[in-house]
């Protein structure tokens, strides 16, 4: 028995938390038992480090610095959360994974996708996500939502420029041409339902394949 | 102008600090501006990450994550405090580097030299020492040293086993088969005054063979 591992990726404001929500509850309406979470998914020591990434004082974290500690807290969540519910046969439902460090660190930061693949190799090891709904939207749609948001606190990324996410967008376009089985695309600037619709249909088509 | 990038390596109670203070003396002696540093070296960031790392009640982290967070706290005192002391022409002393992480996380925490090897070649890039002082001392001398030093306020890796230990020793064994070239073996088992002399030596003939 093995479960189902799901991950939702986009630039800032694409909906990935409203989604995840929504997502979780058809996944209970099938009855399958599902986790919900995202790095560092209260795992205490993921936590701290993830402190360390987004205090907003550490204007001078070098990108490497930075790509390295997400793989450290990533390696931890991992471990003390996502494969123990695997291995009991749950689904996970997961907020950004690998795929955001390859577009953010990787090509944003210009690290190269490929060098940032290989640190997240050493901490993630075969354990790839079965399936990665990418609600793709243009991001000065997904940043004009960040800076209208007036409730959200903004962490050291919603404070980077534009053009980064820009970059960030490009990042998973290449993502969307390099895992083209894994990484389904969702056209997030459509009214929310037909998002949700979608973003169902995808896991439907993947679990009918899976249990075909 | 580049300056000179030395580590020194050795298993806990090898009597590093001690020499490291000694070499310093003779450094400023011969008139070569000298910076003395250790990771994370005062670097704001890099010691939050020492301190997720050496913080005694996460019994439970990963190997993985925690080589990981050496690599990252190693990048940002390289980038904050090695590289521009090295770019001035400066001396780096230095106590533990890279191989550290190789001993202790890539051979005795099983997680390979070479994996290891490839999370810190992101983290450094070329920055390799120049030449390292590897104070090779039998591990149950070097931890009756640590336990029987009242003063020293343990740490999460104090308190791991002898065998851990020696497992280190034999890690290092590898790597002075390794890098023959760089590193520098010095049995630390004689008398302070030998030990320093021999660390002394090593350095004098690096100079020599680097002016001639």
């Amino acid at each position: 028995m093995y479960g189902t591992f799901i991950t939702l990726e986009g630039v800032e404001g694409a909906g990935k938390t409203t989604i995840l929500h929504e997502l979780h509850q058809y996944l209970l309406e099938k009855e399958l038992e599902t986790v919900v979470t995202r790095e560092p998914g209260g795992i205490e020591i993921a936590e701290k480090i993830r402190n360390v990434i987004l205090d907003r004082s550490h204007t001078n974290m070098d990108a490497r610095t930075e790509a390295l500690l997400y793989a450290a807290a990533r390696r931890q969540h991992l471990v003390e959360k996502v494969i123990p519910n695997l291995e009991a046969g749950k689904v996970i439902l997961c907020d950004r994974f690998i795929d955001s460090s390859l577009a953010y660190q990787g090509f944003a930061r210009d690290l190269g996708i490929d060098e940032v693949f290989e640190i997240n190799k050493f901490a993630i090891k075969e354990c790839m996500p079965h399936i990665t709904l990418l609600l793709n939207l243009d991001p000065r749609i997904g940043m004009e939502r960040i800076w209208s948001n007036t409730e959200r606190e903004q962490n050291r990324l919603d404070l980077e420029s534009l053009s980064f996410h820009e970059k960030v967008y490009e990042g998973y376009q290449l993502l969307i041409r390099q895992f083209p089985q894994r990484i389904k695309v969702i056209d997030a600037d459509q009214p929310y339902e037909k998002v949700l619709k979608e973003c169902i249909e995808a896991l439907e088509n993947y679990f009918n394949t899976k249990n075909a």
